[in-house]
């Protein structure tokens, strides 16, 4: 039976299994939408992915990732983007729904968080006519501030939103729960973002308390302090009924389990918390 | 010879000495302003604490800290609010020049953090009226989102501002540039912050990458990405020239080192990067 509404974003189960596997067990869970990392896929092959893809009637709610923008020299600024629209053409050949951009936090050595935002926003300026071209749906996924130096220096929902309305159309943002849960803006922002059609992707996790580590702690749905019903509810009537893409690194927890019962639990909190 | 303009938040050699030892050894390196917290001051007496600071002229920089407001039932939000009223005396007994005040997160159990920024909202409204009654300023400090869970719901400057602006007098903000530093409304928000005289204090230490713990892993100014000298630059452009107080919680290296060695440093970096 398939569970409706559900993706599994694929660096949850990324200790366990590679793309394959992952797939395979995905259906075993009756779950038809993934979003892989573009590491899994080249692990197998972007032609096989790509046919597993299609054989299967996947949806792929997203390729993740692009971005990474900000560099310190003119050279390397125009590799990112040249790798960048790479990873536009796999997104295409994988019929993703979007390519998820992580943008980049402070060239290594700087300071200066303001020229890095701007690097950020040419890059994406670079990219966007291939992207259009492409028919590719670029989606900005602002961070969470702890991440603003070495991931991503946009942190806000109306940070990502600013950008996608200098830029128009083929862009939008992807809205990752974990990272935008604190924000007093956060239903404000959905509604400007629903308004605009920018809600490329809506991604579920939790926040727990402690959280141990920055990068590798996120919690399973209902594990945590994330209202995820009040901000689907936002996000619903912002006009997105796509969907929800789970999205957990967790080193000491479910990267340890068995990739069934990671998956098992997936839909078991889904169902509880959507 | 007195160092013009630092204040050590006695946070920062915590591990090392006890207030009284540390008073004395910002003496031995020219430092006359401290921002002592509250267990620091009860561990050697109200009293000897208050002596300690009139004897030898020290600025007080501010009291750590008032707040926690949020609980989920109104016994324990009446019992903050009378700790609240008793940290406002102990200010006073000390001469400082602000009551900080982490605000609080999320009651135990609850996800509903536009329900404890009400509480915040409402604690702090309830302890104004006796602050300015002392002449003791309250100073909302906005914690890094990664606190809004289990410290602090107040994560942007424009949040705590907007509190400032519904209470009215007797309020402002401290600004710590750890908590602050990412966000793409800072200058503004300092501006907005400075028109209104609300800049109470001003804490300073760096945000290190990698950063190994949500809590205990603030660096020494210089040694991360925080543009100390802009921030500085914008918070006298809004008006205020007070201390910088340097607050560094470092569990595995500055705590583990002679408290000179932190003080020596302190005034090293603060004279190299203010």
């Amino acid at each position: 039976m398939t569970v409706e509404g559900l993706s599994i974003n694929l660096a949850t189960v990324r200790k366990q299994w590679n793309m394959a596997e992952a797939a395979e067990a995905c259906l075993r869970h009756g779950i038809t939408a993934i979003a892989p990392w573009r590491d899994q896929v080249e692990a197998i092959g972007l032609k096989e992915a790509a046919r597993i893809v299609a054989d299967n009637g996947f949806q792929v709610t997203g390729l993740c990732r692009g971005g990474m923008f900000p560099a310190g020299d003119p050279e390397a600024r125009a590799a990112a983007i040249d790798d960048n629209k790479r990873a536009i053409d796999e997104a295409c050949a994988l019929n993703a729904d979007c390519l998820v951009l992580v943008v980049g936090g402070l060239p290594a050595g700087s300071k200066d968080i303001g020229a890095a935002r701007n690097m950020v926003a040419d890059g994406i300026a670079a990219i966007l006519p291939h992207a259009r071209a492409c028919n590719m749906p670029l989606a900005i996924e602002p961070l969470h501030p702890m991440y603003a130096a070495d991931r991503a220096s946009v942190n806000t929902l109306s940070q990502a939103l600013d950008i996608c309305d200098a830029l128009g159309d083929g862009i939008g943002v992807a809205i990752d729960v974990y990272h935008v849960w604190w924000d007093p803006q956060l239903h404000e922002q959905i509604a400007r973002a629903g308004a605009g059609n920018r809600i490329l992707a809506h991604h579920i996790c939790d926040w727990l308390v402690p959280t141990h580590d920055l990068l590798l702690d996120r919690g399973m749905m209902g594990d945590g302090v994330i209202d995820l019903g009040a901000i689907r509810a936002s996000i619903e009537r912002a006009g997105y009924h796509g969907a929800q893409e789970v999205e957990i690194f967790s080193a000491e927890n479910w990267w340890k389990r068995s990739g069934d019962e990671v998956l098992a639990t997936c839909v078991e909190r889904y169902r509880a918390h959507h």
